[in-house]
């Protein structure tokens, strides 16, 4: 089996993490890394990463996350944020930064800065925030997996209160708006459900070969 | 810089596959191995990948895709399906294989089964399937991911007609609908998009620290 194979049987939904188990700086730093080069449509990057290790802050976002214990015993929490104006402006600010990165003129980049506007065109408000929580996903699969082959656990939650965490992060003011969460961390060695089979649907039950 | 850092800057979104450079068998199942263990919200997986290698169905597929090459020069084409009814009949096909591969009666899983069930009754069935769809892109994060660290291109593409590709693939009748797709396969030694500086944000711009 290989290594990666390996690493995502390893990985679980872990329930209790050890709070006594921290990442090191250079171990959430190469997390951080994998989610900055996570790709996204037309590169586009409509997200922010929320890092929360204060303690505190932690706490109120508990209140506002069921409850659940991983908010606040994980070693580090990443809110992931989507974009709530994906409007012309973030286009322009991202076909700069391609501009710059590539040593073009903003010029050279029209067609394709126009091609980004004229499909952005096509959506309604709330179907351009969802197609850009869509990539938010994506980068939660890179993390999840960058986290596995590292041996660290990434748990996702999808339950919490979006408004409050908003408000919590001050979210709202920087244009911004919490869609998924996860606790990074190391699984403790009493966690109930470390035991537990994965429970996965066959390849003839998800795969269909069209040879 | 570690091995998945280097994998996650060797990657890039390929413009141009090597026709004659196929994954073996070994590299694709390892990949839809790893599609397979991706997680999902309740681990409820919403999804069926469908496996395209038939190459007339590629050339239908091509037309409804706007004409891009990768559709048809890449070694394999996977196309991302979410199940359409996202419904009480499904959560007890996913609690019957729990208990099944854990060794327990469904009775044991009635408050976790409840759970799931009275969640997705506050969704509409578009916010269902949205949902669902959000899952389908973490098992395209896993999907990219998995491919960099061994070296396997994969390009993810939103731009296709979704209701031609449910008639070319009978996803209708199965109650499926496509979401997304992957061309997996070798970038070509011309691809005129290879010596692209990649850009992405940097971790100040997009990574906001609450400590």
């Amino acid at each position: 089996m290989s290594n990666l194979i390996e690493a995502m049987k390893w990985r679980y939904s872990v329930n209790k993490f050890d709070k006594s188990n921290k990442l090191t700086d250079s171990q959430f730093n190469e997390l951080l890394e994998a989610l900055i080069l996570s790709p996204s449509s037309y590169g586009l990057q409509p997200w922010k990463f929320i890092v929360v290790t204060n303690p505190e802050v932690r706490v109120q976002l508990q209140a506002a996350g069921y409850g659940q214990p991983k908010i606040t015993e994980a070693s580090h929490l990443i809110v992931f944020a989507v974009e709530k104006n994906i409007d012309n402006a973030l286009v322009d600010k991202y076909i700069a930064s391609v501009a710059n990165t590539r040593g073009l003129s903003v010029g050279d980049l029209k067609g394709y800065k126009d091609m980004i506007k004229g499909s952005l065109a096509t959506k309604t408000e709330d179907q351009k925030v969802e197609w850009a929580t869509r990539q938010l996903y994506i980068a939660l699969g890179v993390l999840i997996t960058a986290g596995a082959v590292n041996n660290i656990d990434v748990g996702p939650m999808e339950g919490f209160d979006t408004k409050k965490f908003d408000e919590i992060l001050g979210l709202d003011k920087l244009g911004l708006e919490s869609k998924v969460m996860a606790a990074v961390g190391f699984r403790s060695s009493d966690d109930p459900h470390a035991a537990d089979k994965k429970v996965r649907y066959s390849k003839e039950e998800v795969v269909i070969e069209v040879k």
